[in-house]
C-alpha cells in the first residue's frame, strides 16, 4: 500500500504528527510537502483544494491518500493508520480511548494555536498581538494546567508498563503527546520551564519518545523543519511569561 | 444495551449533536441532565469528572456510558454510535468520510463558540466584549463563507439521492448540519438572513432534518432546550451584523 502525505512545506504543524507515526512504525510513505516540481508542494496541494470535481473533497491538509481513498482529519488520519502501522490498541475498546485522548489534544493544539491568532486566522499575527498577550496568559495560567493535568492523569491511571499513556506499548497517541510538550517547550520556554515540573510522567514520556531509534534517526535525519513562526507552535518572546 | 448521555444541564451545547441521532433513531436514551436528584444533572457529571479512580477519565463532557465504558469526545460518540442507531454509511471508507466531516463541522462549532469567548473559556463574555466584536467580524466575514461554502459543495458533490450529505440516506452528519444552521441563525439572525441564501442545498438540509417526524416529535416535546447564552451558539445583538 502507497501512503501519501498531503501537507504544507515550511512548518511542522499539524502534518508532523501523521509523520511521528510513520517515522516510528518505520514505514514508507510520500511527504508530498518534500517532492520537486508541479507533483508536490504547495502546488500539489492546491490542485487538489481547487478540484470541483473530486466527490469527497478535504477542507484542509493534512490528508492522506491511499489509493484513490483521500483521508482528511489529523486524529481520523491517526485513527485510519494506527492500527496499520502497529500503533494502536489491538482492541475495540482501546481503539475508542487512543482516539479520544487523540481528539483531546487536538483541542489542545487548537487552543495553542489560537495564542497567537484569537481573533481571526484571516488576519497576521501582527493584526491581533495586543488579543494575543491577553489571550496566551490565560492560556498559560489556565489552560496549559487543566490539560496537562489531565494527561499526566491519564499516565498515571495506565496499568501498563512503561512511560505510556495506554497499556504497555507505544501508540500514536504517545508521539502526538511528546510533540506537543515539544511545541510547547519552544513556544513558551520562560513560562514551561517551571511548569513542566509538575508534570514528570509527561516529561518522561517526552524524553521516552525521543530516546526511539526510528524517531531520534528522524530528527538527525535533517528532513524534520525545525518549529518556526508558520506553524502551530510559535515563539513569540513578547507572549512568554512565567506562570504565576 | 442501555445508553446514558452525560452533558450539562440547561444548554444543549455539544450534547444536543448525540441527542438528535437518539431521536431520530427512535432508540431509547437517559439524558442524565434531566434525571432529578444525585443520580442526575450537574451532581451526576462532577462525581465523575472528581473520581480519581477512573482508569480512562473523560476530560469534558459530553460523554456517553455504555455498561462500564466511558466515550467523550462528540465526533468520537457519534462515529461509535452511527452504524448502531443506523445513522452511518455501511462501508468502511464511507464511514471514515462521515466522521471526517462531523470533525469538520466540530471544527466549525469551535470557532462558532470563540466568537464569544476569543480570549479564553475562563474569562466570561462580558470580560472579552471588545475582543469578541473583532472575532465576530471576521468569523463571519471570512470563516462563516468558507465553512458553509465547503458544506454546500459536499452536497453538491454528492451523488446520492435526496438533500444529504453522503448517500442518499440521512447519516448522523446531516443532523449535526442541521443543528449547525439552527444554532447559526440563532446566533446571528441578520448576518444569516443575507448569507444562508447562497447556500440552498443547506437549506433544503436544514428543512428536509426539521421534517422528519422523530425530530419534529423531538422538537415539540418540551425535551429540547432552547437555544440560550449559555451555549455554543449565543445571541448578542452587538455581535450580530449583517455580511458585507
Amino acid at each position: 500500500m502507497k501512503y501519501e502525505l498531503f501537507y504544507w512545506p515550511g512548518l511542522q504543524g499539524r502534518g508532523e504528527f501523521v509523520r511521528l507515526a510513520f517515522e516510528e512504525a518505520g514505514v514508507p510513505y510520500v511527504d508530498i510537502a518534500l517532492v520537486p516540481g508541479e507533483g508536490g508542494g504547495a502546488d500539489a496541494i492546491m490542485r487538489v483544494l481547487d478540484d470541483p470535481k473530486l466527490a469527497r473533497p478535504p477542507f484542509a491538509p493534512p490528508w492522506l491518500r491511499v489509493g484513490k481513498q483521500l483521508i482528511s482529519q489529523t486524529a481520523n488520519i491517526l485513527l485510519y493508520l494506527g492500527p496499520r502501522l502497529g500503533l494502536a490498541p489491538p482492541d475495540a475498546a482501546g481503539r475508542t480511548w487512543a482516539h479520544q485522548l487523540q481528539l483531546t489534544i487536538a483541542d489542545f493544539v487548537d487552543e495553542a494555536h489560537d495564542t497567537h491568532h484569537p481573533v481571526g486566522s484571516s488576519l497576521y499575527y501582527e493584526e491581533q498581538k495586543r488579543e494575543a498577550r491577553r489571550a496566551t496568559h490565560f492560556f498559560l495560567k489556565d489552560r496549559v494546567p487543566k490539560f496537562l493535568g489531565y494527561f499526566e492523569h491519564v499516565i498515571e491511571r495506565n496499568r501498563g508498563r512503561g512511560p505510556w499513556m495506554i497499556g504497555s506499548s507505544i501508540t500514536y497517541v504517545d508521539l502526538s503527546m511528546a510533540q506537543v510538550v515539544a511545541g510547547l517547550r519552544y513556544a513558551f520556554p520562560k513560562a514551561m520551564r517551571g511548569e513542566m515540573r509538575k508534570y514528570p510522567r509527561l516529561a518522561r514520556l517526552h524524553r521516552a519518545v525521543l530516546a526511539r531509534p526510528r524517531i531520534r534517526k528522524y530528527v538527525k535525519s535533517g528532513r524534520q523543519v525545525p518549529f518556526n513562526t508558520t506553524g502551530i507552535f510559535r515563539h513569540y518572546p513578547e507572549l512568554d511569561r512565567p506562570v504565576r
